[in-house]
């Protein structure tokens, strides 16, 4: 299982936001669906091994299961719905158990601790860090829930936290690049191995 | 400097396409758009040694470079204006010469075989091909034009071209991913240097 957490800090906590500016009108909610689309999506199919979870301005976290989603489809539009009707359904969640919105999206009322601590449980949180460990001189854990933060940095709870449960530090490479793309690399250096050329 | 070429086989060649339905209404122009994301932008800027070709229908070529581009942002609606702009400037374009449709946005009337003619001139062109050396087995090249497709292969006509015109073939990974994921690896082996640990 490969999982991967996100911190929206301007994102939408109520349905109803405009789908045609996503950008400018929805706290970049188009970075975040990006994020969803590079951690679920082959070629030609869903990585049923991954799941993203979107953590909400820390209090609400939207997760897809590659394994169970159903209606996805990679543009930013279609994943925007998507969370658009997580939002909706939160009305419904009480404390932290999770309302299903639709086949393979849940939504549930809580923020990045409480979100790590159940996703990360007997798995290898990696805390993606400039400042991390190289990913070419580091075996991929077998079971990694990567953590990484939407166009802002983390704020100073959030990194206490990661203080607190990150297992790992990584890095990815030497620039800063978006979340989603980030995703991408990461999904990379898992299905290499770590970069080993025998797994081409 | 590093540049992409994306085939985009059955991406709009006019203008007025529907910018609420990229992915149904627009030939997959989402894909295409999130490539010139994936090429351009860094967390908090512009590559400027980075250049962005998308081929329509081996017809239209346009060219998206970091160096000059203004008023792009990396959600897919906007760069799609973008390129709607490009298709509407179209009409002007005589033979192989550029129209500069935005600031550092061109349309040319060629498709892939002259535009790898000319972009690929002294530079290696990279072929992204499951059958290819490796990435972490081989050194990135210095100057590289990386070549890949949309959502659909190549066509037979495309690969006699790139038969001709590339200098490697270029395995990224075991697994068939988007062409933006594709270019945001790419990237990443670029940055690192071949994945050097010393590069992070």
């Amino acid at each position: 299982m490969r999982q991967y957490v996100v911190c929206g800090h301007d994102a939408p906590l109520e349905p109803g936001f405009p789908l045609d500016d996503l950008a400018g009108g929805a706290g970049r909610l188009d970075l975040l669906c990006r994020c969803v689309g590079a951690g679920l999506f082959l070629s030609h199919g869903i990585r049923e091994d991954a799941r993203v979870h979107l953590v909400l301005q820390d209090e609400l976290t939207v997760s897809f299961d590659g394994a169970t989603v159903r209606n996805a489809r990679p543009d930013e539009r279609t994943l925007a719905g998507l969370v658009d009707a997580a939002l909706e359904a939160a009305g419904d969640a009480v404390g932290h158990r999770p309302v299903e919105s639709s086949p393979g999206v849940t939504v549930r009322k809580r923020g990045l601790e409480p979100t790590l601590a159940d996703v990360g449980r007997d798995r290898t949180v990696c805390w993606l860090h400039p400042g991390g460990e190289p990913a070419a001189a580091a075996s991929p854990p077998a079971d990694p829930v990567f953590v990484l933060s939407d166009h802002r940095n983390f704020e100073d709870a959030e990194r206490a936290v990661l203080e607190d449960a990150a297992d790992r530090r990584v890095s990815l490479g030497p620039r800063a690049i978006h979340a989603d793309h980030t995703i991408a690399v990461a999904h990379n250096y898992l299905d290499t191995g770590g970069y080993d050329p025998e797994a081409y």
